[in-house]
């Protein structure tokens, strides 16, 4: 099978990075070329010492007629807006993209708008499909342009989603408190994650339904409880490098119900998902046991004294909630086994 | 004024170490002996290094008699069973005491024995006083048993006590997560505190209401409300020392009302404690800003789009939420200015 | 090509959990059983969650004849003077054997009774081979026991080797100074790996020539220098959880030689090494840039004004300095590429 | 006793921070202003929050009128070249100046200029006194002003001086390896303090006599053995906020001295030092001991095998190498106990 050329758009931010430590490794992918304006004309590994010695090459400046004469597939990894305009270049010349970006995520263009300023591209939005197997398989196989989810939004949907879809919670009511590693913030540095004020505190932020992530967590959820949902979202900041351990708090709809049933509901909404798995009973994820991994630790507890039902997630925010999802979603657009290149075990300890 | 001769009975644990770090420069105090029967003989120094040239003294095996020969209070920082025994052997002998262990901090011995077992002296309950100044400081002003708070539920009650208090958010459905550092697991290593599994990670435990804290927030939160209360408590545990960062969501009780009022409801409530600083507004408290301090930072948002009201703390779960509160503690039941060997600024960064 | 049947025994320590993740990832390699005796009877993913969903199997008992029967290679990453015995047992069966103690890395059975006691199998150290494929790589492909050295050995070794091979440094007054990540330390919980309390602190240990690895350290520079060494060897332990890195101080043979003259010396010592990248000039190796990875980072640096030479190297130790090497031990002696399913980028951040 | 009127100029960084949390806590001293022009005009509070509710106070522009017309001391935490700019213009004044910078520490300033540039006002140099009360006490006592010690400096010269004085060890090959928290390297982000990035990670940076802190521990550590010295240093970048470990490797001028002799020279050579603590025979500093605190933990091991003394401390920069220090100082040239404000044990854990 001749591998498939493949362009990074993106390559100097976290997200970028985490691209190219996953498709070096595919045996159906040939990273012809890397993109990053700011960096370009350094070489990869003066940017990233990690590639030191194991895959080297010179970032370029974006220019969308180089990447569709050489690359079937570009994955975006751009900041939003900026993101927009170079998928639509793309799109344009027929080259398949995955963005990494919030750019298509949003359904709506108007609530795009409210959120991030008017959108670059907004004919596209009707193209583009959400980037999580999970919820969305079908519909990724048979895309041309793929939104990879938010980080927060993923960890928020395979917590709570198959109870959702299931009808066993109510919609109305939901708070997603979430804790994420500070490479979410990304790479330029800043005071919020200096090592001396960040390494030894843990706070919220961007509190109150303020949080960009909030609607696509919201359009998302809505979808699989098929009404309109509206909910209370906490990011935190941990100081940590990697991972996103996410709370959801739901009102169930039976009190009766006890905690097998939610936690049936869970292992029956994935099973055969191959990055999704579900705890034993009494089992917490924690998110050092899912670093570096495409793979999801989801469970759920019941309070019935609180009448509360608690779901729960871990994930690694840069794979299963960036690069390693994008991954995922290749995989299924070309028809190749969906762990291809995804299937290392994580990084613990 | 001469020196009130004082005794900490359980020094080998993070917690009667801190009493020992904070009690050493008080100036109306003098630490006539530390006991520990672990450590008994040890010199204080090799159990605890940050001592060594500044404080030294042989760690002594416990006893009723010798404490009461010697010191006018004791503090007790020992497990809980083991606390209560000690009390009642110090109480018999007329020494006042401020106990950092959950003995003495649930009303009703029936709910004790639900979450730790029969009570060892259940007698004493009646006396005993819930060491929260800022909620209970009259009574602990003329106290000679005093419980000194768990860690959790001064962060918790910090948060949200004014509110309650105030009638402004529903006593129904209150959820606690809330977010520690390790040192709140005490000094005894473990797996879940091993740093290469601990270090870059995070996780809840103890979830759906089994964690012993619960009940407490509970009795404490049902007061101020003046009616019984049951919530959903999360604890986590993030890859730090020190420090609790604390969300308490809340349902209002009249929508219409804005962020301002809420806060304005926490300026009231806290209008001069020593140590509870009401956040200005948009700011979100930080554990980094209060650790090795007695301090509490407290802010809360409201979202309107949700309908929910969010009361956030952080503090230093030894200091504030466990030895620092204990002197407040003394320095009210003794008549000294609150602030006593408690106004160091915290350690930042 | 049919796949090798491999056990690893030892599989409850970090080493054995790190090989295990190696080898599930390697094309001619089928992981037929895992052996700890503490915690036979397991699941492994309860032992290890992060294998939960991606590989299981019950962790056994260990008995040599039933390894025999099973597997070709064995992988022992158990306690010195247990591994002997096991790998003895192993050796009789005729089961290749890549040992990751100390047992089979000193050459004399009288040095090995000085640092660890009596040998059991002394007899089976002159057919094992030291696993460092950078100096020993003829070596292993011929054995059927290798002795996979030390973490701070290989670090040591990586940094200051080439420049002793090449007589540019004194084989006299070498310092040694290392820094790990507290997976070195192993699995078992202690408390100077209790995360409050080794999580914002540095420090040495076993000074001045107390920490077993010193007589490794020593024997292996002095082959490649071809005469005795004595050298000074300090550890310290770094608040991570993976990596060392290492400063080797030497003493220059010819003062007007300059720093490019030692770096041309590491390019040359190192020409054709898949797994050792010699940093670009004024670079300097981060322990970051390796996590997870295989890869060593070297550099050096030469101060003329105080006439000393510094070189220096980042590992994982659990890597490069244990499960990986192993690994690439295994391929040389099968004959199979030597990066295979060691090819992975370090996960950074 | 009435207290003396204090300005801290250069507020906004951590030592003049550090400074501020000290001297508040300070019973003879009134900060009467605080100075840092790029945060001219904002509360405290805003920028350091952890002073939020204790102290507070609008932050103002320079003026060195302004500072003589109210303080008798200035403490200077401005970086190098701008502090001298600042202390010539104060002391024209007749304010006394503890300066925190490098524009002082350097008696020549033919060096300083190779290592900083041209000095700005060299005629100073001659009246300023090196701050470091254990070897220049009497000194310090009739200055008016003070050159208080790099952080490096101060952990060197505290591991190995006596030693030196003493003429127990050689002054030629001196070897400083030294590993320092995230905070030595100020409060502006940069990518090499990015939490992701230095989270998890060590490594060895300006290397081979390339720090500027070089030429001052060779210019103090020559005053003790009444010799030139030149000497490699060796800076780390550790992952924690505060704290320097640091091993001084020297050769012995006695190969036949036990390890007790070399630390019965610590113990004379320290005696009576408020802040000096020689630890027990085979004991080893750990800087997460002495964190928050003035005190400085040293303990000297002797490899005789290898013929190398080691000589170690551990310190918190940012007190001890830093604000506690100059305020160390201040106690000196006022006449007042050495201790006072100075006397918190270590934030442990």
């Amino acid at each position: 099978m001749s591998r498939v050329p493949v362009a990074i758009i993106g390559a100097s931010g976290y997200t970028g990075a985490e691209l190219l430590r996953l498709l070096i490794g595919h045996p159906h992918v040939d990273v012809i070329a890397i993109y990053a304006n700011r960096a370009a004309g350094s070489s990869l590994a003066d940017v990233y010492p990690q590639f030191a010695g194991r895959f080297d090459s010179t970032i370029e400046t974006f220019d969308a007629d180089a990447v569709a004469a050489r690359a079937k597939v570009a994955f975006a990894a751009l900041p939003h807006g900026a993101s927009a305009t170079a998928v639509a270049e793309l799109r344009e010349r027929g080259v398949a993209v995955i963005d990494l970006s919030a750019d298509f995520r949003l359904d709506d263009a108007k609530v795009y708008g409210a959120w991030y300023g008017e959108h670059p591209a907004p004919a596209l939005l009707a193209d583009a499909v959400y980037g999580l197997p999970e919820f969305h398989r079908d519909e990724i196989r048979a895309a041309s342009l793929v939104a990879a989810p938010g980080c927060y939004p993923t960890s928020a949907i395979l917590a709570i989603g198959p109870l959702l879809a299931a009808g066993m919670v109510d919609s109305a009511g939901l708070i997603v408190d979430a804790k994420s590693g500070a490479s979410g913030a990304g790479r330029s540095p800043g005071q919020s994650t200096h090592l001396p004020e960040a390494g030894e505190g843990i706070r919220a932020y961007k509190v109150a339904g303020t949080h960009r992530h909030t609607p696509e967590i919201e359009q998302e959820l809505g979808k699989l409880a098929r009404r309109d949902i509206a909910l209370t979202f906490t990011p935190h900041l941990a100081p940590m490098s990697r991972g996103i351990f996410t709370c959801v708090y739901a009102t169930p709809v039976d009190p009766a119900r006890d905690a097998a049933a939610y936690r049936a509901a869970l292992v029956d909404g994935y099973a055969g998902e191959p990055f999704v798995t579900v705890l034993g009973e009494g089992r917490v994820p924690d998110t050092a046991h899912v670093r570096g991994s495409n793979r999801a630790h989801v469970a759920v507890a019941y309070d019935r004294r609180a009448g509360r039902v608690i779901a729960m997630s871990a994930i690694d925010n840069l794979v299963k909630g960036a690069a390693g999802q994008a991954v995922q979603c290749l995989n299924l657009m070309r028809g190749w086994p969906e762990t291809t290149a995804l299937d290392a075990v994580a990084l613990f300890p």
